[in-house]
């Protein structure tokens, strides 16, 4: 299939029912469908090496998703086990409240100031990007409490952007459907449209769609008023919302209205950095743009440990850390900000990142995978296909055209999945849409396989769609 | 000094000054203390063995803190660092959304549903206490909004609760102190006061106060509207607002008020549980309540590595796991729930506290320090030993009579903490009181050495507060 050896780590029948049993029965999914759960319970994976995962049976898939875009340096690698294991000989843990500390917390500080771009030379750890973004959003509260600036607090961000799943971070999410059922804070988050080239007024040029998407950001500013809004949250191509890559120049143009109104631009990085689009940060080397507050997570640790960072300005730190009045201290943080173990793993996956070229490989392979998938835009079922190197959505539509979606019914986005998984891929469903996010470590061949695989799989769903009524013969 | 024999982790100079540096420049700490931080940096610790960790002198110190209410079965665990390794090398990260799972993860819940009181047999897992309760204030949302109680959202704890530093979290909390500089959700969440009996009117009873303050609770739910109020986020101990435990009945006649108005109860247990007071959870075994839901982090990896839990009853699974309309999901949950490594090592660290027996343990050393500790409330500025095995307070007064406190520039709680770092004990300053949360497997000869210590530098501090003036003579 690819170029893989993955270890065997098959587990007996019986082992695998009790794990199968144990975990229906007990762990509460993220994102759980009870309409299937209960009667089907999870897929239980037991392996991986390389760019594949292996299930409790010993089949083998190439993973297209690195895990949840997250295994940038790939499956097995021993030497993060090695370091992760001498960290905990060492000390496994202290806490960095009070001004205690352990080297690879700091070490990894002064590295994250180095990668991020212009004077982002402040980090403040937390263990995902969900707190990643919840920090910034407290972050940014008390700057403006310091300034004497009270009312400088609400957030804007974009319908589809996601930003995470604690009740701020989910707040500022824009994705709507993530929102039914549960509640949300909409006294202080904003949230505008989506700058999605591909569901645009088809009488719009993207030049004027950029203006467009960017006059509404200065107009919801001025609707709130400038003394009160504190922050924009943009990922530079939106991830779980649908791989939307903004029209040329928003990036730019947004940040400068930011400045304009001394609204702090908070660049969430969790998918982007570490490599995806073949940069360790995309914000100025791919949308040339330096952000106040970078969020990252995910590919920080390759998904090995738990870690989150919120890297920010010298401009705001130097704000934050005039000491307040009445002895009051910086009251904000977690147990396991810094934690020593998770940085140690972080550590060691900079360095392999570094050492391996795997930006370069990106650049190189990752175009081509690219390349390969935009070529699936010749379906029929394949309305778009968009993003960038390793980040990829394909939107499938029942005319491409009109642009018209398939009957949610039909399912189409787990139909090409599970068309996928059959063949050895594992893909992401996302609605009507199919994600690609794998390892950074694909080689040609692998691409190859993916892009065969994916394209084998949505002819078989397209017959299917066809043949139940779903789709114009 | 005690029965430590800490491996040699001790760094050189130049090492040392490296970190020193890295730190200062780029780790903005939790709980910074911006009044001193530039100019004294940080404390940089290298190793850890036992109950006791070294820093980069390789001076050691018996850790009197336990990391931060974490380290429960000690430093320097080969066996952690084994299974953690073994986990990488097979699969060391997957997504669990989606219905994908990993063996330790299914195991874990499974584990902790056995251990956990009455019903609470459904796991949801974040990487920390904050993110644990966040997760519980959304899940109680989305309880109520399936149940068509669409205004029974509203949150009560505690002044002087701790419940972590999320937006949410941090607004559920009920530190005054924590809240400065920052903004927090006022709409949501309601304080009641703090069952703290050594600060109550000298004229009541502790059965009297206890009723009052159970009185209040109900007077809140009433004033807020039994349909309005969700739910009661109380700590066992209150932890990081003093050790605060409540008077004798306040658990159950708290509980009783709440099933009376269909609020829901959430213990968090993020310090109390694995161990800590010689059960592996305190609710049901130490105070004799069950909960509807327990949260946890901490002593569930000892702090290994990082994770946390949000355990929940039967019947809340019921309603929130009924499919609802519309093909929706349970929107909730973090790239990190359910980290397969994470889990091993709470695997791990659960068969290590299991086979040593480290709860019976507590119950028996840790009762030998309470009772060495509480000899302490003998000294002239100790107002009050409080708390239960390894989690003791210690609150120091200018007069034990009237219960006066020290003028806060004398900085009490740090000058006991450095006397005792002098001489190899890490104790934690919170304001003018002293926390002790040692690792749980401190010989009495430990024990020994942390009551004496804790003796002589409390005398010396006295008299220098008595020659400053800060105390009379």
């Amino acid at each position: 299939m690819n170029s893989l050896n993955p270890k065997v780590t098959a587990v007996d029948a019986a082992e695998k029912q009790k794990v199968w049993e144990a975990d229906r029965d007990h762990f509460m999914h993220p994102w759980t469908d009870f309409s299937t759960f209960k009667e089907s319970g999870s897929m239980v994976f037991t392996g991986a090496d390389g760019v594949s995962i292996q299930d409790a049976d010993g089949k083998r898939y190439l993973d297209g998703i690195g895990g949840l875009w997250c295994v940038n340096i790939g499956y097995g690698r021993k030497e993060i086990a090695e370091a992760v294991a001498e960290q905990i000989c060492a000390i496994p843990y202290f806490s960095t409240f009070g001004h205690h500390t352990t080297p690879p917390a700091a070490k990894l500080a002064a590295k994250l100031a180095e990668l991020a771009p212009g004077d982002l030379n402040h980090v403040f750890y937390g263990c995902g990007g969900s707190v990643a973004n919840d920090t910034a959003v407290r972050l940014i509260h008390f700057y403006f409490n310091q300034l004497g600036k009270p009312t400088k607090k609400q957030i804007i961000s974009r319908i589809d952007g996601y930003h995470g799943s604690t009740y701020m971070a989910m707040s500022i999410t824009g994705v709507k459907f993530d929102h039914i059922g549960f509640d949300i804070d909409e006294q202080l988050v904003h949230h505008i449209s989506c700058p999605n080239p591909y569901r645009r007024d088809p009488g719009l040029s993207e030049e004027e769609f950029c203006r467009q998407k960017v006059q509404e950001l200065e107009d919801k500013i001025l609707e709130i008023g400038p003394d009160n809004v504190a922050a924009f949250f943009a990922e530079p191509i939106m991830g779980a919302g649908g791989v939307i890559v903004p029209p040329k120049g928003y990036h730019k143009a947004t940040l400068e209205v930011c400045r304009k109104y001394d609204v702090l631009y908070v660049s969430d990085e969790v998918v982007t950095a570490f490599g995806r689009l073949g940069h360790m940060f995309a914000s100025e080397d791919e949308f040339e743009i330096v952000p106040d507050i970078i969020t990252c997570a995910k590919g920080l640790t390759s998904g090995y440990l738990p870690l989150g960072a919120t890297i920010f300005s010298d401009r705001i730190y130097e704000v934050v850390s005039k000491p307040q009045a009445e002895g009051a201290i910086f009251t904000h943080g977690f147990t396991y900000s810094g934690h020593p173990v998770s940085c140690a793993a972080a550590l060691k996956n900079i360095e392999i990142i570094e050492r391996e070229g795997i930006c370069e490989h990106v650049k190189e392979v990752g175009a081509y995978f690219e390349a390969r998938i935009r070529e699936l835009g010749e379906l029929d079922l394949v309305g778009d296909v968009r993003g960038r190197k390793f980040m990829i959505c394909l939107e499938n539509v029942a005319n491409k055209e009109t642009k018209e979606l398939i009957d949610p019914a039909a399912k189409v986005g787990n139909r090409i999945a599970d068309a996928c998984q059959k063949r050895g891929l594992i893909v992401r469903p996302l609605a009507h849409m199919n994600i690609l996010s794998p390892t950074l470590i694909l080689t040609r061949e692998d691409v190859d396989f993916v892009a065969e695989t994916l394209r084998e799989s949505i002819v078989e769903v397209t017959e299917g769609l066809r043949a139940e009524g779903y789709l114009a013969r």
